[in-house]
């Protein structure tokens, strides 16, 4: 049985969310879940649900929690018991495959990247978002905040990585890869994306070439690559927008009777829209190139949201993921090198 | 008078859009304009609509028109006599005061920049994008476009430009500057964003640090500043997801009969709704640091977008704009050569 590590005081609402996710996927996925924090806690907030006496659940014992306000360096140089460093270590000695935490994801990044180490070949861990399209398919843009500064070859192993897990994890055949940039042409773009294209090409990829922050959403690409800086940019643009949409559309409809009864009646209608829009259902984001596996949750998330990042870590180890991207990585060198 | 010269030829709805929103400023705005273009073409489309032979309009006769697929570099050099073409020389001339195009944004760009010059002390023109906020105040995002690899003294040009913009043309009082970047605390962010810092410090800027992709539609700042890759990538990003938004909700909408009723009713509200995420009503992104005044429409301009665009022209002159950039950025040498 796999064993996946959950962090369970990262989260903005640990360690309830936690541990509820954790019963879920320990009840559904036949997973076994070591949950990861201040034991007294974790337990009495384990107790105040039935039934789990009989679940594959384990507490793990961590006196340090890290906060969303402490620096990645200094969290991970001060806090050395933190659930986080804890729940890393025991994937880092096989005890676990993978570790999940919806916690200080600079913290989180910083500490899997040095407990666990970096997958052979991999120069840099990369930071996935999947997020939906219009097509209903879920797109994958790396890297998302974890490498401000780029190189090419950096970028060519974002898209080596992503691909891996674009088809493996969510099931896209051949994905389309292509390059973020300010059009489609190759020759529009900056510095670093005109240096990428070559390498790009010179990958076992589908590339499609460039393609524009509009494509992000449109479902005609199933991997955008960036460096973390642009990709946090457009991440965060997106649930800026997102965010304000819905104060517009909910003060829009509360502003006239006929609106609020419009509203009433469209309800099931905006709830069909809402769970397409819901990113919970694609799990967290990985950290990709990491031995063992880490996926990222946002602050915000439910228990349902840490469910799923519990199963793609379980799914993530399951596919092998890091031996196909040690392998691809090591064909590329190759092909590179003739 | 002031007079603003339209590029009749470059929009996706030109000339029709082009002339109704001529017809529309030169009526309700006490503006002259001149329209520029292919002169039977355009003249039968003012002669559709009537009384507009008493209205202070001209025609410009142009035999070239850039298209969208046109390179930038290309319609410079091949179409001497293009309708953006004569329009800007209009306003090298000093016949028009400002002009206005939908069409091919690059062209538009390398034309204005090279026929109708820079303002002294721009290194570099920037294009503007004008967002809607939460808050129902406007933001400024500059580059989004113009200039992909930037120096941290060109991010301090644009911020100076979009401020006196932002001032001066959307009237926001003591206008919030914020550098664009992927965390607030300026340890955060890449090599552009830790150079730029101390000379937005050095600036005579009411600048609020690092700003997050979140923050442009939260209407906490009121001038986003990055580099046009950066910028261009926030801009699209948001294109594509409103895109997503109303494919969706129309979607869920339509799937049931309660929400087609729901629909129906809530109509008026969606209508408010989207008013208010009406890019048109702020006419256009200027292009910053040319002499005169450069208006870009979308090219998906209707004649209220082409109408304002000419207002925003016009204001921009009576502004004194550039002017006062002129002003700003000479002083700005001044204290840093202190």
């Amino acid at each position: 049985m796999l064993t996946i590590a959950v962090d369970a005081m990262g989260g903005d609402h640990a360690p309830k969310a936690e541990v509820e996710g954790a019963i879920r996927a320990a009840r559904d996925l036949g997973v076994k879940v070591i949950l990861v924090g201040q034991q007294d806690v974790v337990r009495r907030e384990l107790e105040v649900q039935d039934g789990t006496g009989s679940l594959p659940i384990e507490i793990v014992h961590a006196s340090e929690r890290v906060t969303m306000e402490d620096g990645a360096a200094k969290a991970f140089r001060l806090k050395r018991d933190s659930s986080l460093r804890i729940a890393s270590r025991l994937v880092r000695d096989g005890v676990a495959q993978g570790f999940v935490s919806a916690g200080n994801t600079g913290a989180v990044m910083a500490t899997a990247k040095i407990v666990q180490g970096v997958v052979p070949g991999v120069e840099r861990p990369a930071l996935v978002g999947i997020l939906p399209t219009a097509e209903g398919t879920p797109v994958v843009l790396v890297d998302v905040g974890a490498n401000v500064d780029c190189t090419p070859r950096m970028l060519g192993q974002f898209a080596v990585m992503a691909e891996i897990y674009s088809r493996n994890i969510l099931h896209r055949p051949n994905p389309r890869v292509g390059l973020l940039s300010i059009g489609e042409e190759e020759h529009k773009g900056n510095e670093l994306t005109h240096a990428a294209t070559p390498v790009f090409k010179s990958l076992n990829l589908n590339f499609v070439g460039n393609v524009e922050g509009s494509d992000i959403y449109a479902g005609n690409v199933d991997v955008v690559v960036c460096d973390g800086f642009v990709g946090n940019v457009a991440l965060k643009v997106s649930e800026g927008l997102g965010d304000m949409v819905k104060h517009f559309l909910g003060e829009a409809l509360e502003s006239s009777i006929s609106g609020k009864i419009g509203y009433a009646i469209a309800k099931t209608a905006f709830a069909t829209f809402k769970k397409r829009l819901d990113y919970s259902e694609y799990g967290g984001a990985p950290l990709l190139g990491v031995r063992g596996a880490c996926i990222i949750c946002h602050g915000r998330s439910n228990a349902n949201a840490i469910k799923n990042a519990i199963r793609v870590a379980a799914e993530f180890s399951g596919g092998k993921i890091n031996q196909r991207i040690e392998d691809e990585l090591r064909g590329a060198v190759r092909k590179a090198g003739d």
